[in-house]
């Protein structure tokens, strides 16, 4: 049986994880790969730290050109977080002439145009399954198993920790309570920004609308809303009104038929009916719908994150590296390709859809109509309402507030946004009307 | 750009998709491909039957010779249901040198070992992501995105007549008028017996067996429950307890770190908790979980059978066999290879699960005291049990009969069903006592 030899740069959970599935698993693996894959080198910045694989000692050091140096070395894991050293990692590896596997979606989002030139210009592959959704083989999915369709949409759960907190919050908790016990768990860091406030899913998202659709999308630019605006009071009309609220990714053309129409991307909590797939996706889990115009909806759930789920998917990728099919696939993604592009981002504001308002507003009566009225200036109509009895009595009637939760028919974005600016104003409403888009 | 010749047998509802993809939509694929997919023929038994494709004069024929006799067409699709003459056909395209694509899992399940030698000697390959599971590709997701796992169990919702049938019935229909619904809406054949029985399923599952486990289960051994014999009882009381009814086709390792436990195989009725993926599962759509040693659970869901979803998974294969990918997956394969089996079927009597029992018993004291001491002697022990008032008064107290739920405690599948043997000969017990396995 013929071997292929591998390394892996970085050792931290995934790295471990992969040492772990090369070095005690050998004989499956290489039965699956009808190849031994030799795990030849581990790369680290630090040889003090203690590690949970037992890597061989000799094969441990923390010099790159052990790997660059060793021509017989073809696939390499590179599992350097951030954005530097990783990119001059990646440069170097490429340029040694080596085939690489990351997980580093930060890195793909900021810097992918430069590192995929690279690689088409040497010659080389890059395979990045690892770096969406964990476990979940979103991209061998979408970039091959699905490469019969013009995929219509896709509407992702790709934040596992916003997902476990939203999932904490349905229980009753508040949010910075939700927060905590996530970081208690590990399931979110010291500072949680990137995952809460979107950007860790609008990374993701930019490398799955690449791949989809061929646009040409920085995740910076991809609009974006996050966690920490979800009030558990949402949450909880959101129930009564037989929704859940998810942190959706979404990437849609608005016509497919006609791809000039341009491509909806956005981030965003959203109201999804109870019993779909997606809404009933709980704790730290990823999960991805996608539309193809052949094979209809087909929905994608497991592990997003973690030691192990995020392990299976570099190895998977080591593996078509070594046999092969990773640079078949490579030389026709549409990634950062300097193909022109196919779709355009659409404006924001003409798209479609509807919305879920919640208002504090004061309990006086003529209320509801100013605010049906400037909806109906805007055509936005209405479909549902929520009010409930003020809970408690306030010494003054006139001061008493209460929520008015207006659910809309389809309306545009920009138009919604303008009507609600002038909700604000109104003076028996308080500023700061959540609106949330409602996924049907 | 490079051009691979392609060609297709039976213009059936698929083959009449796949040409609509092809021709229709020959620059996408050309882009996903990274080459033109040309088809140059399209063999049929009849050419006056009209077909839903524009397929141009010159390609259409009853010739397979034309295809046969061509060394430049590569790829053929062979779309011909049933046994005979799909299989003649299968070795005559092999013979000439083609790579075959399927949908046709009966015939794999039946002579794939002998398909399946036959391309390896001739270093042909055959792809059948259509075969199982019609639009969800879970076909290369076991083959290939989860290759570096060890799949510990597989269960999935295999036929959607079955589960289009089921969800009638959660609406309270009776099982034949849903069966009528499922034939009325081209869901179900004008006999539906290799659907409702478990057969379709189980030829599915086999196909999952070989692939995910290296086991070799002939179909035919596979132990199988049809939904023939769920009464619309059974679905109201599975309701009640937190369940619904799905008919699982299942293979787990019983010792996911010792193969030599053997895997259990089985289609069945299964309850499954609602909310959780499998249960929610509605209509005519598939549905599989996978659990793999480190990635964990994944779940795949999608439309198990039409004309376009299918005609996607063939077509992504035909692309997968022009750019080289499934030529070196193929190698790989532990699908009715020479190589030993890695696992055998284990004993069905040793397998543990928990039961759903419906009792039909006369009114009286006593009888659930007979019914507990026999459970008990077979150290079965008794989770929750549901009877309710008899609805009727019967004319004479003693024959007043009534229904009596039992679910019970994790047993194994031998003392359960000797159980329920002695349980049927009780005096005051009808015959007939329905068991179900409870997936947890």
């Amino acid at each position: 049986m013929e071997t292929t030899k591998v390394a892996i740069v970085g050792m931290g959970t995934v790295g471990t994880g992969v040492a772990r599935l090369l070095l005690d698993h050998g004989d499956r693996i290489a039965r699956h790969a009808g190849r031994n894959l030799s795990l030849e080198q581990v790369v680290v910045r630090d040889l003090s730290k203690s590690r949970g694989a037992e890597v061989p000692t000799g094969l441990l050091s923390t010099d790159l050109k052990r790997i660059t140096g060793d021509p017989e070395i073809k696939v390499v894991a590179q599992l350097v977080g951030g954005l530097n050293p990783a990119r001059q990692i990646m440069r170097q590896l490429l340029e040694s002439g080596k085939d690489v596997v990351t997980a580093n979606k930060a890195l793909l989002a900021e810097h992918g145009g430069e590192l995929f030139d690279l690689a088409r210009e040497l010659g080389r592959s890059i395979a990045f399954e690892a770096s969406v959704a964990g476990g979940v083989p979103i991209i061998t999915n979408i970039s091959q198993c699905l490469s019969a369709n013009q995929i219509v949409s896709l509407s992702g759960i790709l934040n596992g920790t916003s997902n476990f907190i939203l999932s904490q919050m349905e229980k009753g908790n508040e949010y910075g309570e939700a927060v905590r016990e996530a970081q208690r768990l590990g399931y979110a860091e010291a500072d949680p920004t990137m995952d809460v406030d979107g950007s860790d899913a609008a990374q993701k998202l930019a490398i799955l609308a690449h791949l989809a659709f061929g646009a040409r999308v920085h995740w910076k630019d991809i609009p974006r809303v996050g966690i920490d605006r979800v009030h558990v009071d949402d949450i909880r009309y959101a129930g009564e009104l037989g929704y859940r609220i998810k942190l959706l990714a979404v990437a849609r053309l608005l016509d497919p038929g006609d791809s000039s129409q341009g491509l909806e991307v956005h981030v965003a909590p959203t109201l999804v009916r109870k019993g779909s797939p997606l809404a009933e996706v709980r704790g730290a889990n990823n999960a991805i719908s996608v539309v193809g115009d052949a094979v209809g909806r087909v929905f994608f759930h497991g592990l997003g994150a973690g030691q192990m789920p995020t392990a299976s998917a570099v190895v998977s990728d080591m593996i078509d590296m070594a046999v092969g099919r990773t640079q078949l696939t490579f030389r026709t993604l549409q990634l950062w390709s300097d193909r022109e592009a196919q779709v355009d981002a659409c404006d924001h504001n003409n798209v479609m859809g509807r919305y879920y308002l919640r208002l504090q507003v004061d309990d006086n009566p003529g209320v509801l109509a100013d605010v049906a009225g400037i909806l109906g200036q805007h055509d936005i109509s209405i479909a549902s309402v929520i009010q409930h009895e003020a809970a408690e009595e306030g010494a003054d009637q006139d001061k008493r507030q209460v929520a008015l939760v207006i659910m809309t028919h389809a309306s545009t974005e920009g138009d919604t946004r303008m009507a609600v600016q002038k909700i604000d104003r109104l003076p028996a409403v308080r500023p700061g009307t959540v609106r949330m888009q409602v996924m049907d």
